[in-house]
Order: C-alpha cells, then structure tokens, then sequence
C-alpha cells in the first residue's frame, strides 16, 4: 500500500463534495491526488478543476491508503464509465483500502459490488431506493469495515472529519475543526 | 446594474470558501462569474480552477449586483495587488453593490477603506486586531448596509446562506438547505 489517498471526479461531479474532502484530507497532510477523467474537469455548477492525474494513467494494481468518490449524479453516471477506475476500485476494496461514497456515489459501490451484505450504509435520500437490498441508515457519515458513506454536499464536512479520524487520528480532525471554526 | 455576482480568486485563496459561495448561489439560479488573477488559479491547497474571466479584462465601471472575496491569506495578499479589482470595488461599493468577504478577505475591505466606519463586521480571529478600528464581532455571518462579512471555511455555508437571502430571498435559501441535508 502507497501513502496516497486518490479523489477521483469527473464532468457533473459535485464540486464541493470533492473540495471539501480535498481540502481537509491536505490540512491533516495527507497525500491526495486528485484524479480526473480529463484535462479540465466540468462539475456540476461548471466550477472547472484540473486534476493532478488522468485515472487511465494510474495502474491499474496500484494499492491505495483510501479512495474517495464524490456524487454529483452526472458524475457518478461518467464515473461508472471508467473501466480502469473500476479495476482500481475492485483491487483497492480485496486489499482493504479505505473506499468512501458521499450522495448519489454509493450507487458506484453497488454497481461494482463493493459493499459487503452485512454493511450498514448510507446515500442522498433520491438514490435510497436503489439501494434497498442493504442495511439503510439516515446517519451523517457510516462507517461500516472498509466502506464509509455518506449523505449530501451539507454532510461532507462530517465526511472529511471522519476520514481523517480514520486516515490519522480524532486530534488532527479536532484540530483542523477548531483551525476553520467548524462547529456542528 | 448587471444581474452579475463577481467571485474573485487569486493563488492562495480558500477553495473551500469560493467553491461552497459559487455552488450554493448557482444552486440558487444567480448568475455566478468567477473571475481569477491567472488562466488557472493554485488555491491554498493545490486545488487548481479555471476562472470563467480574468479580473483584468472586467471594465471598471461595470457595476455587478455582489462582489465576493473568500479568504486564504496569501489569496488575499495577491488580490490586493490588483488595481484594476481596486477599482472595480471602489465603484461598486460607491454604488451599494454587495460586498461580501470572508475569512481574511476583510482585510481587503479595510485596505480599500469600503467599510463605513459604525459598521459591525467579523473576520477570521488571527487578523482581528488588523481590523480593531471597527466595531467587532464574533457572530458567524454579518450584514452591515451592502457589507457582509464571515470568519472562516467553517462558517461559508451559512454565509452562502445569507448571501442568497439577501440576493434572492429566505425561501430559496431554505429550500437549498433542504436539498443538500445542510443542518447547523
């Protein structure tokens, strides 16, 4: 397993489901690299991003510390278009990296059936019904072995914090909360 | 006036704070220019966007209906040195445009001298004593006649909120708490 932590968006993606992560996984300096199906990536309020990195060029057996889908349903659907990502995510999950949906993502998990049929999880409430064959919780953030879930762009800071609780520890997160005067 | 709101961003800005602010006010159907201080702008942890213009082919006498600074200081310290977004506040704000700033970006206003001296206005804590000629608060969001102010990424939704409210109404503002699960 690398030390990097892989973002990885595309055209429709929810803009701030990516930053946020982004941003608090950088402020606990964790290794993120952003990966992107294109040169300039268009995302749902055409808020235009240029990735680190092209998901076709990262190997296919790289071993990721976690990896971090965004939603925005358009992204999701182009998301779900990448064959390589998916040979990522398939040899990321058996190797037990950390795999973490926000939104509509979770349908990816279950698409490429990730999601182990005991896990609780959880999604943007209009994609639930998609999702009714596992154990649905309206929590925040869940996390559930390797897999953790989340709701909305309105969750995501909860999301971030937990993943830096889980990547580094519950001081860092307390920190970087205490540092951007988050208060929930 | 244009029906335009200005989101303006340099190397080294917040892209949290400008991503939340672009994306809950296009959620909210106004019409969001981004406008940056380079082609693609290196935000304060390397998050790169493409601005939709630059800053200097905007005319100086364009009066748009808001003007948005987000914070990161070095952000900040950039966007000071452009005289031609010098200009466009000066006659904005003559103008009673919205001028909106959060996190260090207040210090813009103080160096511009756009604050009305009775006026109540917030910023993050580490440059508070940069604006103690002002009357000083620790609230969350503040309006004070065209000038709002925030503190800091944690507190950008909710002067997202307020910023809709102001430019658009308490319902749309509402409903797009609603859609994203935003509770606080």
């Amino acid at each position: 397993m690398n030390n990097e932590i892989l973002v990885v968006i595309s055209d429709g993606s929810e803009e701030m489901e990516a930053v946020i992560v982004i941003d608090i996984l950088r402020r606990a300096s964790l290794n993120v690299i952003v990966a992107g199906t294109s040169d300039v990536v268009n995302c749902s309020r055409n808020i235009k991003i240029v990735p680190d990195k092209q998901i076709n060029d990262i190997d296919e057996n790289e071993i990721f510390s976690a990896i971090i889908l965004p939603g925005g349903l358009q992204g999701v659907t182009n998301l779900l278009k990448s064959a390589n990502l998916h040979k990522i995510l398939i040899n990321n999950n058996r190797n037990n990296s950390i795999i973490a949906a926000v939104c509509a993502a979770p349908i990816i998990l279950k698409e490429w059936d990730l999601i182990p049929s005991d896990c609780k999880i959880t999604s943007y409430p209009s994609v639930k019904n998609q999702l009714d064959n596992y154990n649905y919780s309206d929590e925040k953030v869940i996390v559930c072995n390797n897999i953790i879930t989340s709701r909305a762009a309105g969750t995501t800071f909860d999301f971030a914090f937990k993943l830096v609780e889980q990547l580094k520890d519950l001081e860092t997160s307390n920190k970087i909360k205490n540092d951007i005067l988050f208060t929930n």
